[in-house]
């Protein structure tokens, strides 16, 4: 996780649901952003929201403003979310995708805020005008608009992602070729106690059978499982 | 959008909130989603979730199941959603914008299912013993724990962000979870037959066997070839 979520303001405008708030919250805590603004909430309860799970203390510390301009007063960037039906036509509006890589890099130097509108009806023209641009979550034609606290957890995801340095994944270690051949050895020899190994096809199985084992390629460890399973069943079968 | 997300089930794995499971559904809307599944949900009443916005016909056509394994029967690759925290340490764990390239180029040939945990404990390791391999989503150490609506949109999303043309290299068909899961079975009873099970650790091996089935994940022919070879080592061994 990176630090650079530290500039970012989240900016709920006349939220109606506690519970979308909560959410909200959640989500910044999930992502490790800090501070969000309200502007207009309302239901004044909503610092209690049971959805803020992990997130009281960014719900207690949640800033409210009585107009966006106040609540974005300190950035340098505003960014307004919208369904894509919804765009000012006048304003320049990117996917999410793209967006975040601009967010980001003015997160780097300087305090950006990221608004959200009302569940209902979204920001209206007048907050849009608080923008100096727009984006919006590529979703389906059909229903185009997300619930607030998951488009907030969306938002925040690709933020974080498009921030990340490469990841640096971890392999477990693979078989080697003499391990894969034990194993092959092992399975020709059950096959052959057992009877599966038909008498004048035995080179046909032996090369069904290696070739099988380098197909499943199983990791060092399950190979040594599975040594380990053949020898049991092998003493089994030769008693 | 694309509709390469036609392929993919959602499974979640005894939801407990009516609230959450409406959600989801309308995060698979807002992506372009369409199947829903459900295993044990708590609440019959799931059906009505006012928070299902737009998403109300997903709702109605969701599958409830009373086992995991009957919900992923269908899939060719089984992939759990997970904290880090609780990652088993015997299984992939990939973040999940590396996951989703992996799990978008399965989706473009077979069935693939994405599994969810309860709200409270997430997916059990009998839950995931039932995964190819595991996802998280990168979180804040402090906050790993998502919301179930939240996490479900956050994966659809990238899954769509992933989503690249399809592919024109021919792979063989993947067996699907009922396969392995008869190869499963099989094992199991070669095991027990020959003494490697050992009487106080029946459910440890069982584990252990149906992840190593998933990690080795055969081709549908390969697994058809596997319970050949053990249905004559089991006749052997029988008598």
């Amino acid at each position: 996780m990176t630090a650079s979520l530290e500039n970012l303001r989240v900016v709920l405008v006349t939220p109606r649901n506690p519970l979308n708030i909560g959410a909200a919250a959640r989500a910044l805590a999930n992502f490790g952003a800090t501070t969000l603004r309200l502007v207009n909430p309302h239901d004044p309860g909503f610092r209690t929201a049971p959805s803020a799970v992990g997130a009281e203390e960014i719900l207690a510390r949640a800033e409210v403003f009585p107009a966006l301009a106040e609540a974005v007063a300190d950035c340098s960037l505003v960014v307004g979310t919208t369904a894509a039906a919804r765009r000012s036509p006048t304003q320049p509006l990117h996917p999410l995708p793209q967006a975040a890589a601009a967010l980001q890099a003015a997160l780097t130097t300087a305090p950006a805020a990221l608004l959200f509108g009302s569940e209902k009806h979204g920001l209206t023209n007048q907050d849009l005008t608080h923008c100096h641009w727009l984006l919006h979550i590529p979703t389906a034609p059909g229903q185009p608009s997300m619930n607030l606290g998951q488009a907030v957890a969306v938002c925040l995801y690709e933020l974080v992602r498009t921030a990340a340095p490469p990841s640096t994944a971890t392999h477990p270690d693979p078989a080697n070729a003499a391990q894969l051949e034990r194993l092959t050895s092992a399975l020709l020899e059950a096959l052959e106690l057992s009877g599966y190994t038909l008498p004048d096809q035995t080179a046909l199985t032996e090369q069904n059978t290696r070739r099988l084992i380098r197909r499943l390629n199983p990791i060092e460890a399950d190979s040594e499982l599975l040594q380990g399973m053949l020898r049991q069943i092998l003493w089994k079968l030769r008693s």
